[in-house]
C-alpha cells in the first residue's frame, strides 16, 4: 500500500512515500518557497536529487506539481493507488492523544488551536485542504506533535499560574517533538523490550528532552510553546519569565518583538551574536571563538540539567538516547554531555561514540546508564500510523 | 560593641541588635505600615513583647521612634554606643561581591541598580537615608543579597538572549536570598569543614536553592530577579516565558500586569485560587483539598528539579540542607522531597525528622547524602559583616 507523509511549513511543502508496511522510500521531496518569488522543488529518486525551478503560488499548485511528478516518474499508475496521506499537525493540545482521520470536526478542532500555534496549524491545514482536494480518494490522517505527551501527569503539565488561565486559556504543558520522542521509544522498545526508562534527547536545532516510563512520557522539556527546554540554535530555552516585563517597559518592546526575540534572536545566535547552526558552533571553537566556546558550554549544561532532573523523576534511567541534528551528528557534543553525567554513573565508549548518523551503543560496557544514538525519523513514524488507520 | 541590623521595605522596618562579638540579641522589633494609616510597631526584649500604635509618616520617623525605645529601655545609654548599623540591600548586580562601608558611591550605585529591583533598592536608601541622618556617629554597611552569588561562572548567569542585553542592560542571573546562603554555608563549614559539596534549599514564602562547592556558589535557582526557580507562595518559579507574549495578545496585560501576575497572584496562590501560605496549603491536605494536593506536588517536584541538577553540576553532593520557613518546620515536605530523591541515594531518619526549628541532621546514616535542617538568621550575618568592617 502507498502512503504519503506530508509536513507543512507556511511556504514549504516536505513529502516522503512509502510502500507499506515494508516502510520503503520510493520517492522524498520538498517544495520550498511557496507563496514567494524564486520558488523551487526538488526531490530524490533512486539515489539521484533532482532540483526544478517552478512558480508555486500557493500550496495547491505545489500539490498538482507532486502528483504530476509522481504519475511522471512511475511512482503511481494512477492516483488511487494513494491510499493515505498523513500529515503532520504541530498542536493537538488536549484534544488530541493519538493520530486520527480527519474529518469536518477534526479540521474545526484543529483550526481552533491555532492561537496556541499561530504559524503551524493554519499552514497544516492549508495542505491538508490542498491534498483533500486534489487527492481526493485517499484517506487523510493527522499525527500531532503533541498527541505522544498527552500522558504527562497534571502535575507534571500545569504551571504556577491563576487555575483559570489553564482552564479557560489551555495554558498548560503541550512538549512538541512527539513524533520523534514515539519514534525512538518504538525503536528501543524493540532492541531492549518494554518497561524500561529513557531519557530521550532529541537535540537539532530544535530541542526537546522526554522522560518516557513503560512506553509512555512523564515530562518533556518543551512546554506551552517551543520556546521552553534547552537553549536551542535560536531559542532561548528556559529563562527568567520577569525579563520580558522589564524589556517591554525599559524598551517598549510589544509582544511581537518578544516573541521574535525570544524564538528568532536567542539560543546560539544571540549568545554569538549570530551563529545559530551548530556545526558552524563546532568550527568556531576549533578557531578558539570565545563566543562559541560559551554557547556551546551553555548548551551542554542546559542538556545536561534536564538529563538530572529526569534521572530523579524517572528514579533511575536505563537508557539515554540521542537523537536528531546534534544527537546523531556530533560526537563531541555527546561526549561533553555524558562526561558531564560521570555523578550517575555514566561512562563514554570513545571509540564507538566516534560515529555519526547510525543506531550504535555509545556507552561504556561498565557505564550505569546505556547511551545511545538513535537516528530518528518522524515521516516513517507519520506513515506508520497513517497506514495503520486506513489499512 | 553594639550593632544594629535593619531591614527596610517600602512601609516597613525591621531592626535587631547585637552585642558583638558575642552575637547577643538585645532588643528586635518592626515597625509596619509606615506611611499607610493605623502603623505600629512592635519589639521584643527579655523574652517579652510589646505591641504600640504610633503614627509613622516615613521611615525616618520610624527611626527616630526607634532611637527612643532605645535609650528608654536602657539598651544604650546614648546613641553614639550604636558603633555599626548593616542595612540589607536586595540588589547588589555585579556591582558589590561583599559587603562594604556607606559612601556617596555606593548610595548612588544603589540607587543606579534600582531599575533591577525596583521595589526594593530605592526603600533600602530611604532606610540607609534616614538611620545616617539620625545615628550619624555609627559607621554604615550595606549587605547585598546578591552578593555571595557573585561567584557564578559567566556560563551560569547568562541567559541564550542576545548577548547586548547582558552587556547593555545588565540581564543576567544574580541570584537572591545570599545572606542566607551565606549564613548556612558558614554553619556548615564550622559543622563539617571546608572543602564540602552543599546544596542549601532555602523554601520559605520566597525559595531560592543554591549549589555551592568550597564555600563559593556555583548556581542558584533565582535569576534575574526573584521570581525564577522554585514554585513559591506568589510566584511562578521557572515557566515557559512564551507564555507571556501569548496572555498579552490573548488578555491584553501590560507590563505591570505581567509583574503581578507571575509575582502576586502565581505559585501556591495561583494553583490552590487563593491560598498562598504553606502551613495552610498543609492543613488543606489533611482536609483532602484536591487543589492544596496539587500545588504540594508541583512545589516538591520543583525543589527535587534543582536538588537533582546541582547533584550532577557539583559532581555528587555531600549535604542537602534545609531551611527557612517551609524547610525548617515541615517535617512532611521535607521527607517527601528527601523521599523523591532515592535514587540519588538519600534515606530519610524519620524520627530525627520529626523536628522544628533547630539544627539536625535528617537523614539516616547509610544515606548516600547527609540531609540538615539549618535555621538560618539573616540578621545576625548582616550584623557580623558589619561587625568586620567596623571593629
Amino acid at each position: 500500500m502507498k502512503i504519503l507523509a506530508v509536513n507543512c511549513g507556511s511556504s514549504s511543502l516536505k513529502f516522503q512515500m512509502y510502500e507499506m508496511p515494508e516502510e520503503k522510500v520510493l520517492i522524498s521531496g520538498n517544495f520550498e518557497r511557496i507563496g514567494i518569488e524564486n520558488s523551487f522543488y526538488s526531490y530524490k529518486l533512486n539515489g539521484e536529487k533532482i532540483k526544478k525551478e517552478a512558480e508555486l503560488k500557493n500550496h495547491a499548485e505545489a500539490v498538482k506539481i507532486l502528483v504530476q511528478e509522481l504519475l511522471d516518474n512511475n511512482i503511481v499508475e494512477s492516483l488511487d493507488e494513494i491510499k493515505g496521506i498523513g500529515h503532520r499537525v504541530v498542536q493537538g493540545a488536549d484534544k488530541f492523544d493519538k493520530s486520527v482521520l480527519v474529518t469536518d470536526e477534526v479540521i474545526k478542532t484543529i483550526d481552533e488551536l491555532s492561537s496556541l500555534a499561530p504559524l503551524h496549524n493554519p499552514a497544516a491545514l492549508v495542505g491538508i485542504n490542498a491534498f483533500m482536494s486534489i487527492v481526493s480518494n485517499a484517506k487523510h490522517v493527522v499525527v500531532f506533535d503533541t498527541a505522544f505527551h498527552q500522558t504527562m501527569a497534571r502535575e507534571t503539565y500545569l504551571y504556577a499560574l491563576p487555575y483559570e488561565l489553564y482552564e479557560k486559556y489551555g495554558v498548560r504543558k503541550y512538549g512538541a517533538h512527539g513524533t520523534s520522542h514515539k519514534y525512538i521509544t518504538k525503536t528501543m522498545e524493540k532492541y531492549y523490550g518494554e518497561n524500561k526508562k529513557l531519557i530521550v534527547c532529541h537535540i537539532g536545532s530544535g530541542c526537546s528532552i522526554t522522560a518516557v516510563k513503560d512506553g509512555k512520557v512523564v515530562d518533556t522539556s518543551m512546554g506551552f510553546t517551543p520556546n521552553a527546554g534547552v537553549i536551542m540554535g535560536t531559542r532561548t530555552g528556559d529563562m527568567d519569565a520577569s525579563i520580558i516585563p522589564y524589556l517591554i517597559k525599559k524598551l517598549g518592546y510589544s509582544a511581537d518583538d518578544i516573541d521574535r526575540l525570544i524564538n528568532k534572536e536567542s539560543g546560539f545566535k544571540g549568545i554569538t551574536g549570530g551563529i545559530s547552526d551548530s556545526r558552524d558552533i563546532e568550527d568556531g571553537i576549533k578557531e578558539g571563538n570565545e563566543k562559541c566556546i560559551l554557547a556551546q558550554k551553555m548548551f551542554v549544561r542546559s542538556v545536561v540539567n534536564y538529563i538530572a532532573k529526569y534521572y530523579v523523576l524517572l528514579n533511575g534511567a536505563d537508557a539515554i538516547c540521542f537523537t536528531a541534528g546534534i544527537g546523531e551528528n556530533s560526537p563531541e557534543t555527546r561526549k561533553e554531555i555524558m562526561d558531564s553525567l560521570s555523578s550517575l554513573g555514566v561512562k563514554v565508549d570513545d571509540e564507538a561514540n566516534n560515529s555519526r548518523g547510525k543506531f550504535v551503543k555509545v556507552s561504556s560496557d561498565d557505564s550505569k546508564i546505556e547511551c545511545f544514538v538513535v537516528p530518528t525519523d518522524e515521516e516513517v513514524m507519520i506513515s506508520r500510523d497513517t497506514y495503520e488507520l486506513v489499512k
